[in-house]
């Protein structure tokens, strides 16, 4: 292999060829056959779901992960957080022309690793590459296939006044792992992305009665989710402030440089409505996994909006995301 | 909307959602529900394939179709191609900060569109915003769902010498109306981009005995197909030029600029490997359904190669593609 991406790498011949089997298929193993159009899809029984997302985050690597786990992580967590056990991935690289074949490897074998710890398949791909000037060195798309129980019913309509609202872990780490690392602060190091798949804390909720609602808290953080619950449900989210879990060196980081941890993305985290009656059975349940969970707040009734009850028992609305401060975090 | 996109509509906030619902959710139907984590995939009777696509096309718009509807086609084709009843799409969008409203409200229209046409609903999707220099205006990645009968067998492993190779129409109107539309050529306008689903081709041969193998002729064209053919199947592809089906203004084009139409991309043609006694029918359904279709060759047993019987009774090989005379046309 060269050691650099050219254009040709790109365009259905041999250089073509010799990168999907070199760099792609052997890292992603026998699940993957190069030689089809559509790959086929053993579903067990169930209810089958769906989700894609693209990933631009810079720089491609970064404390904690790269853009290959995040990859995969954040369109397991999708599934995931539906319900659902994710089982097949669909890959997509948008290459700029020059990047670095080693590094192109490192991801990929992330990738790969990431795939195997979340128990997911890559069945099918698809690599472009775009001239230099045209693109960020490499862009990915993932789509999840999952299967959940088909008497699953986990949504915003489910959500009731007076549901509690939980969290699996600290905030904000991905989001300033990964501004550290572009940004080359001397910080870096000190804070590691929470990047993983969430499978292991929402496994064990599956037939657990009174959960309503999950999502993995990534671009636009927690105040994000607050808002959709808000929104959706047409209640007032109040989140305690003192009862969010902020690592010390996030928080140390987020008032040095102004920034607000509970709009910072996660990349390994669920947020969860849950009935009162049920709220402690999740947070045992977390725990149990391993997870600084946390109940954090609660739904009441109320203008949609999302308040947080701050340290010193005063009152702030977590106003709708408008202009990100740290774009391209995933 | 303001007129161009910015970095904003891609961070997760209000400007997000108004960028997914005004351009997006209208346009995409009922089927695409914003606020799901992972869409309910309802799938029929049948073994379910997936595949993927990404479409880095320069320019966005071309005649005969655009980005939008290649995205579509290409994953759609796909499906079809192998023996699948398309029926669900993933729609990813990286859209570069700056691109015009207008231009991206129109290829979601045509998006939308070519989905209707296919018969596919988009039910999950995903945007976002590079930052200027960063992109190519607009890439987009489909990934694409559907369900074949569990009984299909089509694949290189059922090509047996003597069988006979067909094309469902002209090759390389894909490649050569990019091509003019690139490079703003006069003579853009005359040929059109044969983008379109082929299901109605291939539906009509489920159930066809003989049926061995079909491909739509993308990347790399005509000859890129018959190499796959050749080397998967460890035998020689014999194809006749003056069977092959090449439109006049194509024709012209490739002759004086020293194109092989047989490397250019197709976007709406299938390529099929056919028992001898079932070539016929093929060609009859195929016309029944308005195919300027052709019985272009056959596989014979020899060194894995592909050999164009010229029209002056010569030979010559078609090699494999190394570098693309036409890059980025999908």
């Amino acid at each position: 292999m060269e050691r650099h991406v050219t254009l040709a790498h790109g365009n259905g011949g041999r250089f073509m060829r010799e990168l999907i089997e070199t760099v792609f298929a052997q890292r992603l193993g026998s699940g993957l056959d190069t030689q089809l159009d559509a790959a086929p899809l053993d579903l067990p029984p169930g209810a089958a779901v769906i989700t894609t997302d693209a990933f631009t985050v810079q720089p491609l690597e970064f404390p904690g992960g790269d853009i290959g786990s995040l990859a995969v992580n954040g369109t397991v967590n999708d599934l995931a957080v539906s319900g659902a056990t994710p089982l097949y991935l669909t890959l997509n690289a948008i290459i700029e022309e020059g990047l670095e074949t080693a590094l192109l490897e490192r991801v990929v074998a992330s990738l790969a690793q990431a795939a195997r710890e979340a128990g997911v398949r890559v069945v099918a791909g698809d690599t472009k590459v775009v001239p230099r000037g045209q693109g960020g060195g490499l862009y990915l798309a993932t789509t999840g296939v999952g299967v959940r129980a088909a008497a699953c019913r986990l949504g915003f309509s489910e959500i009731r006044p007076g549901d509690a609202v939980l969290v699996s872990g600290p905030v904000g780490d991905h989001g300033i792992a990964v501004m550290l690392a572009r940004e080359q602060f001397e910080l870096s190091g000190s804070i590691v992305s929470d990047c993983a798949p969430v499978t292991q804390l929402t496994a064990p909720l599956a037939k657990l009665a009174g959960l309503r609602f999950m999502r993995d808290p990534t671009r636009g953080g927690l105040a994000t989710v607050a808002h959709d619950i808000a929104s959706a449900a047409q209640m007032c989210v109040r989140l305690q402030e003192t009862q969010i879990p902020v690592r010390p060196g996030v928080r140390a980081v987020c008032k040095m440089l102004g920034y607000d941890p509970y709009y910072l993305a996660c990349e390994g985290r669920v947020v969860a409505v849950a009935a009162p009656e049920a709220a402690d059975e999740v947070l045992r349940l977390w725990r149990r996994a391993g997870a600084e969970a946390a109940r954090i707040g609660r739904v009441v009734p109320g203008r949609a909006s999302v308040v947080l009850e701050t340290e010193i028992g005063g009152e702030r609305f977590l106003e709708e995301l408008e202009d990100d401060p740290l774009p391209r975090i995933c």
